[in-house]
């Protein structure tokens, strides 16, 4: 071990200087973000000049972090991190349903509504009706999942970006199903938004050539006792930016039927069953 | 190339995605960073928790900065990243003396005064001649170059640090060489000192058993016409921490002579020659 600073053992050097009784995985785990840092900055021969536009990104990046905006979370979105991180701890059994990113839209205390309620209370957009079951890996159905969603309404908007223009809870609920494992509820058809492009990560997409927007999609939280939690969307199938999803959300599988009704209370009409892993 | 992410061609999917017509070496940079986060990622099996950490320390290592405080640039330097970005990029021949890192105390327009010349103004610290000469690769003597030094005063605080409790200019100054190449001036031996720790780089120090403190060091930034600019330490041989630098800042080669006087009108004297490069 050399006991300074030289280009060629810049890891080693680093990671020698960890104490002997510090926490394993913390260890584990700074190791590796120090081997792969140096490899990034030696692979490309960063430069001075790179790395101050480096530390003033992120210096920006954190000054427009706020209660109500997450730009590093953005960061980690459009970079593909938070997907890949995801997709590393809900590894799932053929035929399950995929997770995919939650998202910094969830509010917690939704109202649980009977089936089939609207859950879009500002008028606006498509009528559509969402309905499957909650199954598990048989297709045994799945008494007692609660269905949890959300979505944006024809604007683009979730209600908690437009607290003065939406009406509290527009576009989400919360239902629990029965025996038979059924979910229905009259939202809209989502429509396509870009995420919050007016900071640093804007910037980013807009010098890397690429757009900052998500293909229109419903969210889900499907939790039952016995069963992983299931975070996912459904998207919009024909939607144009289903193969460029700023965050890199969209799976195969996730893409829906959106099928359009002649004769009745909605214009159109989304199945889609939930498959869930056993714990 | 998959359409859509997947765990294993999550680099693949993401890079595929930037535009055809962006600044090559941006989409260079970029390509890499993906490829090393995501290895990271892989590598150590982030954990959806760990992740919810990493987001909120960068959140907080953001609001904790100000026009005073960079805690990223701490960052960088803590985790030898930026002392690596300096290696890269200064790489020099044999017995030329070698870079290390600037630091963010520097301050231009320190005034420039004669040879031999008192620096420290708070009548603190334990007075010290610094002396030598500005050399080319030849050991021929460079005559007009700059020698712009600072350090600490006796109590490990810059005056920038002090603005109410040190003189303007306390420890700094600027000298510059005749026809022999030589230089002098009178500081104080150098103190040891923390970095600022009262924030997310400091409790993840705590957290990896390191310490602090920086090795006591006197700080140049020397240039000429026809030469490679130098951004250097000298370091105090015998510190307790010349090879725990919070940092990484220390090369053997820094290391300097801080030699006791029984007669004299300074306590110590601290004889090294800079070797510059040319262009």
């Amino acid at each position: 071990m050399t006991q300074y600073f030289t280009e060629d053992a810049s890891v080693e050097t680093v990671n020698a200087r960890m104490g002997k009784n510090i926490n394993p995985r913390l260890a584990l785990v700074m190791a590796s973000l120090v081997k792969h840092l140096h490899a990034f900055a030696k692979e490309v021969h960063l430069t001075q000049a790179e790395w101050d536009y480096g530390i003033d990104f992120l210096t920006k990046t954190g000054e427009i972090c706020s209660g109500e905006r997450q730009e590093f979370i953005l960061l980690s979105d459009t970079l593909g991190f938070s997907m890949l991180v995801d997709a590393i701890n809900n590894r799932r059994p053929s035929g399950a349903t995929e997770n995919t990113v939650f998202g910094p839209f969830h509010v917690d205390g939704a109202p649980e509504l009977p089936m089939g309620s609207t859950i879009c209370l500002d008028g606006k957009g498509e009528p559509c009706l969402f309905q499957g079951r909650v199954v598990d890996l048989d297709g045994k159905p799945i008494r007692g999942a609660r269905v949890d969603v959300w979505s944006d309404n024809a604007d683009g908007y979730y209600d908690v970006q437009q607290p003065d223009l939406q009406p509290k809870w527009n576009n989400r609920g919360v239902f629990v199903t029965g025996e038979d494992g059924a979910y229905s509820f009259v939202g809209i058809k989502p429509v396509s938004y870009p995420i919050p492009d007016d900071g640093p990560v804007g910037q980013m997409l807009a010098h890397l050539g690429r757009h900052p927007y998500r293909p229109a999609h419903m969210h889900y939280l499907v939790t039952a006792p016995g069963f992983e939690k299931l975070v996912t969307h459904t998207f919009v199938g024909g939607d144009t930016y289903l193969t460029s999803d700023a965050v890199f959300g969209v799976k195969s599988s996730l893409i829906a039927p959106f099928n359009q009704v002649k004769d009745g209370n909605t214009a159109w009409v989304s199945p889609f069953d939930f498959v869930l892993t056993p714990v």
